[in-house]
Formats: structure tokens, sequence, C-alpha cells
């Protein structure tokens, strides 16, 4: 089973291993916002890996309870012209279904989005957010204690092999403070709203680790904290790299003994470029 | 450093291992909604682990840009009288913040909830789904040969790391469709949307395995498509193990080599109980 192509974005990344750094080719998992719309009026936005979109739309119809049957369901369309295309399906329901106004209340909320990865990176720049500082910089030794360090404090993680951790590292690697969460981005934003009671926000001189993955959502936060780099010891997605890309994040991925990678900033490890 | 009580559960599971099974103790990640309302307006509802409310609102709101400074929050209050308490904090906000209803469509839908995990559930009880078949029982060598059938099927994931599978097998363990996405309750949504389309539904006699964690989500989803068995290689949360007792699923976690977690449904693991 090949995977569909265009679930797959190749990007020219750093890899720093063991004190040599090289220019290597790295496979993405791309990661889009799709639009769910119900007649015509939009009732959610799930960021997703493009591919089986009509799938998608259908299990998310019958698995939240928009359609009590699936039959329910009279047409599916993915909208393929103009702007963020094919980042819309419009479901056509039969029989007397709930409106969606009524229904956008059955959901939560996860993070903010726009409609294609575009109009939502552009919707983040239009927030004007102060600039990253670009004066950071960091040795790759610094960084490779940081995962033993989050280990070693991570209280609840060993117990029930559950939890996402966040923590927040001062420029000399001490660790500043520790949150874990059942949802990732829960355990940013713990760390980031102890940062706002500190009176320590923007964090210019922090660096945040993630446990998980480092998706758009996390990338996202990070900027907002004014926090110059991010690491996880996981992948990013095609939507984080671009993001941190466009707004001057260092942005670290499979950081794992002694070696990592760089996303994007490489400026900010030394001897990164 | 402790982890805060309220952080975990613990509740008797059936572990089995190798042929043999007991009855342990086990310690699970806690997860409950939390409703973010400003100016007494309902903004969102996060699933997370209690503990650190405050500074996850204040977080939400500084890195999803619904205050350009921290220092606009001008006060946050929990809720703790009445249904949910605990669950629910209300914040002010100081200048010409924009009001909530505007706010809204910036976030996007992860799942449907309710406020407390008691009425969360409630809410899935009150969709009227059919009772999930109670005549599917599975034996442990066969659950034990799914993470390998997934594994040599995933496509994408070895390349990037970066996505959650989920994977449906018939009740001889035949895979009949496999699933990736960047979001794991997508990946669920497409596979109940391949059953849609191929008249498969309701799939009272399939295994669902993800990849990822089996949390109140997935398990929702598994229940919502009729599923009677749901298996996953990592840790449920507490929300999702109450939710599939009280809807009589087979929740599976930890299901690794000779080795898995019976969190509830015994009685379709075949020597189960």
């Amino acid at each position: 089973m090949r995977p569909p192509a265009h679930s797959i974005e190749l990007t020219q990344v750093t890899e720093w291993k063991s004190g040599r750094t090289r220019s290597v080719q790295d496979a993405l998992s791309t990661e889009e916002p799709l639009e769910i719309r119900v007649k015509g009026e939009p009732l959610a936005v799930t960021m997703r890996t493009p591919g089986h979109d009509l799938e998608l739309v259908a299990g998310f119809l019958i698995t939240e309870g928009i359609v009590e049957a699936g039959a329910e369901i009279a047409n599916l369309r993915p909208n393929a012209n103009g702007a963020g295309s094919g980042n819309f399906v419009d479901a056509d329901l039969a029989g007397d279904c709930p409106r969606p106004e009524t229904l956008q209340r059955n959901f939560y909320a996860a993070s903010s989005c726009g409609i294609c990865g575009k109009s939502t990176i552009a919707s983040i720049r239009r927030r004007g957010l102060p600039a990253l500082n670009r004066k950071l910089h960091i040795d790759p030794e610094v960084l490779c204690a940081l995962p033993t360090a989050l280990a070693s404090q991570q209280a609840v993680f060993e117990r029930t092999g559950g939890l996402h951790a966040a923590a927040l590292f001062d420029d000399g690697a001490r660790l500043l403070v520790l949150r874990e969460d059942i949802g990732r981005h829960n355990a940013v934003d713990k760390v980031v709203g102890w940062a706002h009671f500190e009176g320590r926000l923007p964090l210019a001189n922090s660096i945040l680790l993630v446990s998980g993955r480092g998706g758009f959502e996390i990338v996202q936060k990070a900027i907002a904290a004014g926090i110059p780099l991010l690491a996880s010891v996981s992948a990013p997605s095609s939507l984080a790299v671009k993001l941190a890309r466009e707004m001057g994040l260092t942005l670290i991925g499979f950081l794992r003994g002694h070696r990592f990678v760089i996303y994007s900033g490489d400026f900010r490890v030394r001897g990164g470029v």
C-alpha cells in the first residue's frame, strides 16, 4: 500500500548528529484544515491530512451524531474552486436533521484556523505578534540534554503513560516549569499561563520542549507567547514547518539522544548553519 | 514533584499476559471538559486534565489571540458551584477585546462534549445509539497479532513518523481498512466513513485498532459506529474508560507483544473473566 502523494511533503532540513550537521531531505506529514459544511453552512473545521476527505466528512457526521444513520447523508460535494481549493466539503442531509446553528454548540474548540494553510498562516501574521528574539543562541549539546531533564521531572507520565508534557527552559537550560495534560495544546497553554501569572511574557529567552508532535497548533502557541525556540521529540507537520519558517521560529524535531533535526531557524543553533 | 491528586484516577482492570489474566489496579490520567467563558459567554470547551486550570485559561486566551497582551485578562473566576463544578472558568477582559460571538468562528471543532464528564456521557446516551453486539468474542492471541498487521500496512508512518493510524479488522482478524491522519480522531472518522460508503454500518462484528491513545473522543466514535471492541497500543483516559463501561464497549489498552490490559467489557475476550 503506497501513501497518497498529497499526504507527504518533502523539504530540505538540517540534521545534527553527534556534533556534525548536514543538509538532508525530509518527508513531512501534510496538515491542512478541512471545513465541513452542512447545506452550505460551516459546521466544523478540522486539521487533517488530505486524502479520503469524503470518508472523513461522512465519518465525522455519523460519529458526532449529526446524522442518526448514514443513510441521511444525501450528497457530499468537495469544493474544487477558488481559494482553499479542496479544503471544503459540503453535505446535504436528508430528512429533518438538526440545523447547523443548533449543532455548533455541540463542538468544542481546539485551536484557531483559517480555511487553507495559506490563510491560516496569514491570519496569524495579521495578529501583529512581535518578532521573535533573534539573539537567542543555543548550544547543540544543551538541546540534547533537555529531554532527560523533562523526563526526570515528569511526575505523572510514568505512572499512567497517558499524559503529554510541555516544559519551559531558560537559555541556560534550567527548567522553569513543567505542565502535563491529556491534551498537547493544553500542556502548552498551562505553561504560557504560568508565565503570564509570573509576569514573564513574552518569553523571549526561553525554550519550549514538548513531549509529543510539533504540530501547527503548538507552533502557533509558541509564537504567540514570544518563544523563539520550540523542540519536540517527534515529527512536526508540514503546516507547522511552514508557519515556523514564515515567523522565524526555530523548530527542532526528533530530539533524541545525540541527534535532532532543524526544520527552521538554524541560526539560533550554534554551528547549525 | 508529585502529581496533583486529581490528575490521576485509580481503577481495577484485567491484565492479560502470555495466557494468564489477573486483576490489577491501574492509574488513569484524568480527562474532564473545561468550559472557557468570556464575560459569562461560552467561548470554548477543551478536554483537559484538571489542575492549573487558571493557567490553562490564561494561556489559551493569550496563545489563541483572544487578548492582545496578557494584561487584558482582568479577572479569572473558577465556577465552584452546581453541576460540573470546577469545569468552568469565566474571564473578564479589559479594554475593547472582541466579543465572544465574533470569536467563536476562529475555533474549529474537535469533538462533541458536555460540561462535566457525567453530562458528557449522558449526552451520548441520549443519542439513543443501538446496543453494541455482545456476541462478538475474540481470542487473546488474535488480539496480540493486530498491531503487527497494522504496522506492516502502515505506509506513511514509517516515512514521516508523524501520522496516527486507525485500522478496522473483522472478527477473524482480517484487516478491512487502514487510514492515517495527522489527527487521531480523523483517522477513525475516515475508517467509519469508508464503512458508510461500503454499506457496512453498524460495524457489529469489527475490531478497531488505533495507534495512539484511546481517549474519550475515540471511544465515542467507536460506539457511534457500532464497533464493540476498541484496542489501542497506549493508555486510555479516565473518561474514555467511564464511557466504555457505561456503553458496554470492550476497551483494550497497552496492546503490545504478549500483553494487554482490559479496561471494560472483559466478556468479549475469551478467558478474559
